[in-house]
């Protein structure tokens, strides 16, 4: 907060500011030198690796800090280095287009070869040709642009009529917070609610989109908050100020207060910081527990990138957008040894958040998390022993800044094995039989995670393979709500009016929102040539004196033939299992190899389909979906989901109906959370989670994980810490 | 298995044993001394405790022998103990109902006091009268008996008419299982099939009920399987063959088969102990892992039952029917450190399990785990370190046998805190506001868990207590499918024909069934009077001109006046959280304090409402009902489930439509599985699992903890293993 103070008191002294920003976005300076580029804080302020973990003595630090400098690929589908990012950097500033106006660069991120390419390509193999894809603005024109890193050519692609702009870069959310404090009539606003101007804290918040009044000109409504007492700003809004800011120009557009008579709540005990709570109330009634492994974990992380654990391998990568992205995943199949494919490609492809009050400050709230603010750029450093736990690895992210050049998020994901006492399998015999038997197994398995903080919200993703071949892709939600300000202190005060939320503390309603998380999972089954099956549960009656019985259920399969046959809206009294089979590899007793989709709790999507924030979160409107594998298909919302009128999402390509069956398919999942706040929600939210699996099968030819052992004594000596021993 | 020949060669050469067995039954020995009873294996063949746990040096064991000749009770829910027990069976049998007939012994419990008595009862206080609830077979007919323990005055209840019968007591399913051996043409047949008399396995097979065929005669179905060559004998079965039995004369009433010509499949590589695993095919690929606590753990428990962990305090017990039973549970308010009450009383009430086969040898097979074979006489004793990790508590089952004397079943509970790497609550602020904060909470809970063996399939029930006041109810499935015999070996052989499941080995199909654990919780949410209120989001359209928006959720609450308003089926589109306030305690803002029902994936019951089997299993018939508090009610199928006909289910005690407005209300959740076997549930099956949560709503002024530490390097010392140290 002081760090936020002084650089606001600067920025109200400097009225070059604004200016000289724009000055530092283009690229007149040479590249920095390698010294520079590793330590971040010397070229872009956005990068955390200097301040965390905050909680370690440099001795204990269990994450080396890895030495970017000299990355190397070593896989086609590997992330961008360093070097290759700067040497994209410099083929642009010396291309045409970039050399006379100011620009920002919006994605600066590998150029996937063709999946052909990289499916023949093996280890050994020199890596197809490295490219970058690269989205920048320039002169208030959004471009794509593939470079390639060993040609030095640049392409600029024809992206065709768009609605839409680019996912916004961290330095324009940024500069867009200072933006209303450009307008006199903002700051006496803020006077006159009673609030320091250096008490003051913005958000950029996407404007979504609702008709031509928004349309041709990229815009960001900032909402703001009052920091004074409370770390927690966020149960201090001012409430229904909003400010419209043109994000290309930096002006304001318009001012709306509809919240003069709105108190900020005083928020009192909001403050979640350890550091904050008052010594007599802390909670210190458990002991110190921990995952230990007496001989070290049992994965290994090969080429920054190939992780090795158990029967699985699998590459794991940083991505600005996405967060986490998991290619190659191939399990070992016990009975041949072989590496048997099973994921090509999966990541969060895109979320909805919309919000439910249709009022002034509140309609718009219809966030798109990882193509409006980038799903990994606001994935922070996660807290060792807090985020994971011991034996945790840690991967940084290597990402492009709007200028171009490189910069590091330490400790982006991590990977560890988890252990939480559970059974892997386990039968134990009655006395009825006369055996003596209780065979049981434990459960081990590792988990891939990263946490976004899309400003108040926290998203944590797990990414859990299990060595029974089962993958359960796992949302938790946490962090802080966006809350409403009242006038009121006590549901006395509004019998039967809808605050369209819950009273939580005095003038602080939890606004009803949805969270959606939409997964892209191109799958390939023992290969990438695979169908999509229901498995339909139905009620079949009993013709008469056929049975006792009046009913049973009988499962009907249906192969999906063209996309529209793999539209899926889950229903309980309609119930299937969803496949994704190789109609061509059989088991031994005849059943095609595959894996199924098993959803778990979710929600569905009830807005109306017409309403404009459905329409762009159209790829919400169903729980499953198949295309034919496309790689210009990559976000379901559409590549460029900020403001889009929602004409290119998984919706409308799905609509085209292709053909799916035995083709290379992607499967889309989307996992949905309905939020009615509650008062334990306040002022920060225990983790709710929410998950769904991809299971084997008849993938395999029986259980493969028969031959593991128990876990014995002999194994595991009870650990003494180390200190003391 | 070598136990089972001897004592089979044993039988057959025995021709007397039969008359033994229920000469055995008959009260006419003297009470053991105290020596016998806690040996129990001098006096009961279904205690497991002197093999088990078997991968133990007596050192390294850490379940402590607990001695259970002196037990006393604590509180007034506390369970009989041995004393109470044979004080019990001493007075029953100087009764003249028990004088002068043959009996058994189906249940011998504690009665419960009145609940007002238990809730005005404080620790210091002396016990309400001690009294055991007996439900004993006499001559054919069913009796409920009232005993108290210190006038040693019998009643003998009043039943009413009902169809059903008691649980089965281990003795007889047992003793059915032997019973075709008595037929000359059943061995006949076995012979014909080429399996000899001492490979033979058979189940006891509750017959459910199918009309007036099977009316007025305590039946049973036993199946058998060959034991040859595997201990996984379920997978050879000897199909079609079923031998229905008398349960009280021990007769055979009727052998049919229609199997003759299927073969018994050859199950290679299907015995799943370790010891029987190819030491080349043994995955040893993981390290070991555990979960560590350097101070130890930190719940305690106190006079045997009483769990007191974090904020948390509660009672468990083991159950012969429920299996686990959860009492006054509470928990601690951090604001004004009181204990808060939550829930009074809650456990398995029943399952039901129906096969989705209509043909002869499976349509009966709809069980109903708990009121026929006893969910917790099922439950065998956990293995350490495999079924619970390090650290946990072991707690014994002390039941009656059928001849009424105590016997010990050892750590059929464990209890244990979980850490499996989880996130209690997080938030990270991203730089654009300039505060440099990370702060993250692990997650660590507490479990207690039990694991019944019905047969061959294995029930992992866990609750697990976690400290911001959620409780998550969890049930997984694992050990060995029921399969079906089939001349198949190939899919190829039968295009198009529906084998009621899948073929997953030669000869062998995995038939298609549901699971349903239906879950009694009288919740008491601070006090016993409470309200259910249905919160449904529902969509509301704008009017013109009123929002850019067309479309938001709006959630409209409707409190439950009677039990048919209470009846929920779940709709993923038309969703509802499921409240239980109580609507005379407010928080400070006003919203009444509560806990709500938060349903994850579930299956739910398509079977005709007219098939005898959903006439018995229509409990299952919603997800969710809410009845008043009535102590007559606590088995969801019936008191008397067996071959019961469904007239006094949870479905007919609910159509009654009573009041349920702020009284004492019970909730009565199902969780439903779908099972369509696939190839990797052979021979054992990973453990699938699922859940619900009991979750605090407006019940805590604010996130109860907040002011919980996060984990710090010094308190968790990396371990080393002590013997090393």
């Amino acid at each position: 907060m002081a760090a936020r103070k002084y650089l606001l008191s600067s920025f109200l002294s400097l009225t070059t500011a604004f200016a000289l920003f724009f000055t530092w976005l283009h690229l007149s300076s040479p590249p920095p030198n390698v010294a520079e580029l590793l330590d971040c804080a010397a070229y872009s302020p956005w990068c955390s690796s200097k301040s965390h973990p905050t909680n370690l003595g440099r001795d204990q630090n269990p994450t080396r800090r890895h030495d970017h400098s000299s990355d190397t690929p070593h896989h086609p589908l590997d992330p961008l280095t360093v070097t290759e990012i700067n040497k994209a950097r410099s083929i642009l500033s010396s291309h045409p287009l970039f050399k006379s106006s100011p620009f920002s660069i919006h994605s600066l991120v590998l150029e996937e070869p063709n999946k052909s390419i990289v499916l023949k390509w093996k280890i050994g193999d020199p890596l197809p040709p490295r490219k970058a894809v690269v989205i920048a603005r320039v002169n208030e024109n959004s471009h794509v642009l593939t470079v390639d890193l060993t040609t030095a050519n640049v392409v600029i692609r024809e992206t065709g009529p768009h609605s839409g702009y680019p996912t916004m870069t961290v330095e324009e959310m940024n500069g867009a917070t200072w933006v209303p404090l450009k307008s006199e009539s903002f700051n006496q606003t803020i006077l006159n609610r009673g609030i320091a101007l250096s008490d003051l804290a913005c958000l950029p918040i996407s404007t979504g989109w609702f008709g031509a009044a928004e349309e041709n000109r990229r815009l960001i409504k900032v909402q703001c908050y009052s920091m004074k007492d409370t770390a927690n700003f966020y149960m201090r809004p001012i409430e229904g100020l909003t400010v419209l800011v043109d994000l290309d120009t930096q002006e304001v557009i318009e001012i709306s207060d509809k919240g003069k008579n709105i108190p900020i709540p005083k928020a009192a005990n909001t403050d979640y910081r350890y550091s904050a709570q008052p010594p007599n109330k802390v909670m210190k009634i458990l002991n110190p527990i921990s995952i230990e492994q007496p001989k070290g974990p049992s994965f290994s992380v090969e080429d920054n990138y190939l992780v090795k654990w158990g029967n699985w391998e699998f590459h794991l990568k940083p991505d600005p957008r996405a967060g986490s992205v998991i290619y190659g995943a191939k399990i070992r199949d016990p009975e041949t040894g072989d590496l048997r494919d099973v994921i090509y490609k999966g990541y969060t492809s895109e979320l909805f958040v919309p919000y439910m009050d249709p009022t002034d400050a509140w309609y718009f709230k219809t966030y798109m998390d990882a193509g409006e603010y980038g799903f990994g750029l606001q994935a922070m450093s996660l807290d060792p022993l807090n985020d994971c736990p011991r034996n945790a690895y840690y991967m940084d992210g290597v990402f492009a800044a709007a200028d171009g050049k490189p910069y590091v998020r330490r400790n982006m994901i991590c990977l560890f094995e988890s252990y939480a006492g559970d059974i892997g399998w386990r039968h134990a015999e009655s006395p009825i039989t006369g055996m003596d038997i209780t065979e049981v197994r434990p459960k081990v398995t590792l988990v891939a995670r990263m946490a976004a903080s899309v400003a108040n919200y926290d998203y944590i993703v797990d990414w859990e393979f299990q060595t029974d071949g089962l993958i359960r892709i796992k949302v938790g939600l946490s962090g802080i709500l966006m809350v409403k300000g009242t006038s009121y202190e006590n549901t006395n005060q509004f019998p039967g009016e809808d605050l369209h939320g819950t009273l939580l503390s005095e003038n602080v309603i939890g606004v009803i929102h949805d969270h959606y998380i939409t997964f892209y999972l191109d799958m390939d089954i023992d290969g990438s040539d695979n169908s999509f099956v229901k498995v339909n549960l139905q009620r079949q009656r009993t013709s008469k004196g056929e049975s006792p019985r009046k009913s049973y259920l009988k499962a009907v399969k249906k192969v999906a033939k063209t996309e529209k046959e793999a539209q899926i809206k889950l229903s309980l009294y309609d119930p299937s299992e969803f496949h994704v089979v190789n109609p061509s590899v059989k088991t031994r007793v005849g059943n095609p190899v595959g894996y199924k989709v098993v959803p778990a709790a979710t929600a569905g999507n009830l807005l109306d389909l017409d309403d404009p924030p459905q329409r762009r979160g159209a790829f919400t409107n169903n729980q499953i979906w198949v295309t034919p594998y496309n790689r210009s298909e990559e976000w379901a919302g559409g590549q460029f989901v900020y403001q889009s009128h929602g004409e290119d999402t998984l919706q409308s390509w799905s609509d085209r109906d292709r053909e799916i069956e035995n083709k290379d398919i992607v499967v889309w999942y989307t996992l949905g959370f309905h939020h009615i706040p509650c008062q334990e929600d306040f002022p920060i939210m225990p983790t709710v989670s929410a998950s769904f699996d991809l299971k084997p099968v008849n993938f395999f030819e029986s259980n493969p994980i028969l031959s593991f052992p128990p876990n014995t004594f002999e194994d595991l000596p009870v650990c003494k810490p180390a200190a003391s021993a």
